[in-house]
């Protein structure tokens, strides 16, 4: 099969690197065109900056889009699905926006549509569910889906350090980019849970500013410290569960016990859960990003079309509706004024820093929290899921 | 498709439910006999003791056999390939024993030999170390592949109570057979890993009583107290690596920090990790037995026939050399007279009740155990990985 890779970064050069390098691919694969930027020079004969060149070369079978961003990675995405060639992509935001239109341009011109990179780079989340959903209604998804706030997150707590300081080493490490607020504000969290949903629910879940997303960017030494004093970790989840004709969705930072698997998620890892009624949990730990593990996950996309792997079909028709306060949790805030009023009917109680919100439909907290933020810019909130609520109170922690 | 399923005990009636009860696959599969006993008496019109019946009936597709054991099970199966009927099994003895033999004679009729229930039940695991193994050598395997002996060692942790009184309980809850020695002594350890390296290495790997093989039958509660004080947990783990032309293999107890996923892996979870070159370390967590979680594998596989999704195939001919000595590890062990002259070469260095021996060879002290549980019984060892002897050493840590 003959690719046409459009982008050369660290994901197209290490989908040119394996295709070149791993002898049992180098039989069936074969790179032979890669798209450039205009104002570039073409390195290697494969380059061009042509795309009608790439478009009209009946011989390409695959367009692996690896551009990033919206446009014009959705527009030429659509012209090689209707140019009749199958796209691979690894570009959460665009397949999050556009999947269903993806989807059914793909399946008028005989042609597929896989993105198993874009969601826990290595790891095999896209095409679990979809093996999942054959037997079992995949009913509840969560993880840690974004390795740059994983990493910030795991550093903190392990040297101590200011949360802009750890911010800055990433960004030096290359784990986190010069606009950090796709990763810190948990948006590349969204994407990530959008397609997810998609997949699992067959209902299409545009990523809007409307849901409840909150992030990392506020937090401070202090609170992990005061976290780890009584053996808390934060890890930043994606966290979506449906039941009957509904679904939630909420991306924020969560409070986990030392002997869970979130808790021990080290680094930039990923940690991926489903559940199914007959499959239970099933849970999957790899590297989220990264040169090798993407390019790995996108050549899995190529092989299941050269060996006509079929993945499962999706329309995205089932009718679900968004119910943002489909779940009650529990909630510590931090703000320099007093909100023990606004959470009144919340059972508020003051514990260190921190106020502690009982059973709190969640939308409505996500919310409450915008309106807050309005005053205290610098306001954060952590979940704190049910089955620990009892032991703070027993306890009377103090988070601070 | 029409399936015929050998032997109804708690996955044979699992699979019936699933297909008579899953709508999405009502349409698709039919459980058309299911083999009893010949002492039994048919409860439902799909059973029959006659074997002959299901192998000379042109309508079934497929074969699912659970009966366990190696006879006749080993029979049953190579007649039902012969008869050109695609087999399912997750009866991990008899696939360790007899993969190649099953392998080529699914070949030379046409049909399919698929095996995903045996190993980590309901965990996608060995379509994903087939899956790796499309792009990467599949150089590493290691994993928690046994929920009863996993069982045990969290509910003596948890609780302090000795072995004997928790097998017994594992017993009553149906988590351990009555014969317990295939979960507690590892062999159904070996088995899983046996099969695991077939299929990452593509070369038959015998489970034979030579292999470097020891369990928890003598654990005691003074051993996971002395453990838990140093920040430890002892799992009873299955490993093996290959490097250029030889691969080793062990089954034994190895202790864990308390920030790791194994030691964070609770109950009767199994937790399996495979390592490739570019796709690096991916690790899978979910339900390792049961009825439901093992019926949705087996069917798994079974749709992967309906939609001809054909797994990776291996011949195994690949030549490699199993070298029990391939690796040097760390050890503690705990015997009733002393053992410094035995180890003289290894550092031996008393700690507690334990002798701490340093990079031995895994073979030699797997049959150095051998010769010292001939003098004392009850004695035991527990690997410590590398990384953690210097700290063991430099604290002078009291294993007592």
């Amino acid at each position: 099969m003959n690719l046409a890779i459009l982008g050369f970064g660290t994901v197209g050069t290490g989908v040119f690197n394996l295709v070149k390098q791993v002898s049992r691919l180098t039989e069936e694969l074969h790179v032979k065109h890669i798209l450039i930027r205009k104002n570039k020079k073409a390195a290697i004969p494969e380059m061009t900056a042509d795309y009608d060149k790439i478009l009209n070369d009946p011989e390409v079978d695959v367009v692996v889009e690896v551009l990033g961003g919206l446009e014009p990675a959705h527009q030429y995405i659509l012209a090689a699905l209707r140019h009749h060639k199958h796209v691979i992509t690894a570009n959460k935001a665009v397949i999050a926006c556009y999947l269903q239109e993806f989807t059914q341009t793909a399946a008028e011109n005989g042609v597929k549509f896989y993105f198993e990179s874009s969601v826990g780079g290595g790891t095999p989340w896209i095409s679990e569910i979809e093996r999942a959903a054959r037997i079992d209604d995949v009913n509840q998804i969560q993880g840690i889906f974004n390795g740059t706030s994983n990493f910030i997150l795991d550093r903190m707590k392990k040297s101590g350090a200011a949360f802009g300081e750890v911010l800055a080493e990433a960004q030096e490490l290359g784990y986190a980019e010069a606009d950090p607020s796709a990763d810190i504000d948990g948006w590349d969290i969204a994407n990530k849970l959008c397609i997810s949903c998609d997949i699992a629910y067959d209902c299409f879940v545009v990523p809007t500013k409307d849901l409840p997303v909150f992030g990392i960017r506020n937090i401070t030494a202090a609170d992990i410290t005061a976290f780890a004093r009584e053996g808390y970790t934060v890890k930043l989840m994606g966290k979506s569960h449906q039941e009957g004709n509904k679904f939630d969705y909420v991306v924020e930072p969560t409070l986990y016990q030392s002997n869970t698997f979130e808790a021990n998620t080290h680094e930039n890892y990923n940690l991926i859960s489903l559940h199914g009624q007959t499959i239970g949990d099933l849970r999957f730990i790899g590297q989220g990003a990264g040169q090798l593990p993407t390019a790995n996950a996108i050549i899995q996309d190529i092989l299941d079309i050269y060996q006509s792997r079929n993945h499962l079909e999706r329309n995205f028709k089932r009718q679900l509706t968004f119910q943002a306060n489909l779940t009650k949790s529990n909630y510590l805030l931090r703000a320099v004024f007093n909100c023990q009023q606004i959470f009144a009917n919340y059972a508020p109680i003051q514990q260190g820093d921190y106020l502690l919100i009982h059973q709190i439909p969640v939308g409505l907290m996500h919310s409450l929290m915008k309106k807050i933020q309005a005053k205290d810019p610098q306001a954060w909130m952590v979940n704190l899921p049910v089955a620990e609520v009892s032991k703070v109170q027993a306890k009377q922690l103090s988070f601070s």
